[in-house]
């Protein structure tokens, strides 16, 4: 079985295939995932949870890093659940025949059709977000003649150093219940009480691209804290805790990934002690890897198209797509590796700012990018592009958005249909 | 007529339609759009162009703002031309019925297949961005056996003091040739060689969300100087000049928008000056309004759901959209001006955060906004949203993108469906 990146006779393979060929085949920008990456991401966390957890914990896909139904159907069959924060994310999940019972709803503002949507389909578990929420869900639940998983999300007040943007764990966000002034307290109770639901457990996540395992080890101490606090002041003992996503994923060197084996290992340690201390059974764990799970298992080929040197200042490089297809460095300046995929055993001394084809001067990939000598009608392949691209892609400037496609062991198959100028104004009268 | 905004029994009208109503007969979020606003903006453009170049020039809507089928028609309608950015853009044109002669064709990477989409369908202008297309246009008319009209875009060194990334005159920029450094002049030669090439002009494009006539003024005289050194050099003169877009309007109190007229009659008195300086003849004028058209004349309507206030930090007011359908904030740190559309009356005494639905921190409309108190299930209305909101919205969070309704002196009609989950799934596999 080969995936993963490899170089062969000058050009990039990935997950086995020819990334040049497949650039040929299905046309650029073309989103390229490697099946077995995402599989083996899986699994690593799926036997790490296993193992760490005596069996009692379960791996959620944060869908919103990328939504389709091939995605919903590889967790489904690698035994994994997912985290949904929409109706349509929901309805994507369903329709390719993934189990409700598996699926968690995320959102700090849920609409009712959204809610009667996830209570109709007997969707695994709502996590409740605000007070509003606990008597929305409460009532539809009631009309409908069910009774409701939920959770409520927590802010367990630590902030995880991260990109100010995606930082959800601290008090000043617009995410779930504040630990310290009480409100988590007060809902949780309120909840409880709620005729139709039952509240397992209780979630937190603490932000977004994190390196660290410390602050997920805090946030487990806390979260354990205020079951038992909980307990006592209720007699309601959770079963369940969800402790959330954001395990950091390497776009370029300057990343250290978090080593999650490990990751798993402390955490639970300390959720184990805890529990211990707090005469508390240790709950069935859930985390909620999105990023990691298929960051790094995609990339994106472009072809180079116009190549313009301004002396003494840059040489801008464009190709076929850009913040359309990846709006992240136009979002958070974020930092990707590249390489000319019919270049890849050139050496690259050439430093290039990659731009894209739309008409805004900040529609830019990266800047300060070193790859080799770049021709028109190079394939280049940025690295790292598998999650929140597709999902963030637009049709700024009426760019009709690339197909995304699946590799395995050198095989290749269309997961997304590439749109087509019909497509664009399929919706326009 | 009635058009533009006004307040009624509590209630926000737009073009004279209770937005109140139209929220709860179209649902939300709904892109809302006031069609005698777009006509009027256009008309004054017109007129002024008219008057103050003797009936020597033309109006451009630089369709990326807004592009949808309806929009074309308008600008049809009011005998002005369009700038258009990609393939799809043309597409969406073509089909809306318009003229291809009154078309432009921007982008500093077009690919071989727009190209030959828009000499195929002879498309007005096509405005060359690098070497390379001089080339490639050529060579692709040759096939086709058409002589194509084209302007040579050029960065005439101005910084027109503007966000960092929309700056786009000055040299440092993925558009156009450099002049300062000889790059445009030898791209003129070069193109005005080019057999199937007919070079009708030069285009400029100083920035974008201008506030200031002065560089447009230095533009004007920049590019006839280079005009005249064209005509010395070559003997080719050029009829026709293209001064680009970028004209400010007001977001929040803290722009004050260019006043167009006056823009007009000082930027046509420096062209005017210049030529008679230079004995040229004054060239044809074209200037390319986008935002100006359509932006004011845009607003965005959101029903409230979660409202969490944070003791001594703040409150955050959830609506049913975010950053899927405007992601300007998140971008740019864009402002806006924001009222709760059923108590237009009331005093905007509440401070809050506005905050999208979408799963990320940063998923914000607004920080530190005035509006009356909010409660669940009142409509917000955001304001001045018509430019770059619709064209830059994504299904992130697999959120459908919202409906836009055109209302015209109290009456209303869908423009653009509102997306389905059906949609959303409409290319997976």
């Amino acid at each position: 079985m080969e995936y993963g990146l490899a170089i062969k006779n000058n050009h990039l393979y990935f997950g086995g295939a020819d990334t040049v060929e497949l650039a040929k085949q299905y046309g650029t920008p073309l989103y390229v995932f490697d099946e077995q990456l995402i599989r083996n991401a899986c699994r690593d966390y799926k036997n790490s949870i296993d193992r760490y957890y005596d069996g009692n914990g379960m791996v959620l896909y944060a869908s919103k890093a990328f939504s389709c139904k091939e995605m919903y159907r590889l967790a489904n069959e690698e035994g994994i659940g997912v985290d949904t924060v929409s109706g349509g994310e929901i309805y994507t999940a369903l329709a390719a025949g993934f189990p409700a019972e598996n699926i968690f709803f995320h959102g700090n503002n849920k609409t009712n059709d959204e809610l009667e949507l996830a209570i109709e389909k007997n969707i695994g578990h709502i996590v409740i977000d605000d007070f509003d929420e606990i008597d929305r869900i409460n009532s539809i639940a009631e009309k409908l003649g069910k009774t409701v998983k939920v959770m409520l999300r927590i802010k367990p007040g630590i902030d995880a150093h991260t990109h100010e943007f995606i930082k959800t764990g601290q008090n000043d966000c617009k995410f779930g219940f504040t630990l310290e002034t009480g409100e988590a307290l007060e809902a949780a109770k309120k909840a409880i009480k709620a005729k139709n639901l039952n509240v397992t457990g209780f979630h937190c996540h603490i932000g977004s691209q994190i390196f660290s395992t410390e602050p997920f080890c805090l946030a487990a101490s806390v979260m354990a804290s205020f079951i038992a606090r909980i307990a006592n002041e209720t007699g309601h003992v959770v079963s369940e805790l969800n402790l959330g996503g954001g395990f950091g994923i390497r776009y370029t060197d300057e990343d250290e990934p978090l080593p999650y084996a490990e990751f798993m290992q402390k955490v639970s340690a300390q959720l184990k002690y805890s529990c211990k201390e707090l005469s508390l059974p240790v709950p069935k764990v859930f985390i909620e890897p999105g990023r990691s799970i298929v960051g790094p298992a995609g990339i994106t080929l472009y072809t180079v198209g116009s190549i313009k040197t301004i002396p003494n200042i840059r040489t801008y490089v464009s190709v076929d797509g850009g913040m359309s297809d990846n709006p992240r460095y136009a979002l958070y300046g974020a930092k990707y590796d590249m390489l000319i995929a019919n270049k890849a055993e050139q050496a690259n001394d050439f430093v290039a700012t990659v731009a894209g084809k739309c008409c805004e001067s900040g529609d830019l990939i990266g800047e300060n990018i070193k790859i080799a000598t770049p021709e028109t009608g190079d394939i280049l392949a940025v690295l790292a592009t598998g999650a929140y691209n597709y999902s963030m892609a637009s049709n700024y400037n009426r760019i009709p958005r690339p197909a995304a496609i699946m590799v395995k062991n050198g095989e290749s198959r269309v997961i997304i249909k590439r749109e087509t100028f019909e497509d664009l104004i399929s919706k326009d009268l």
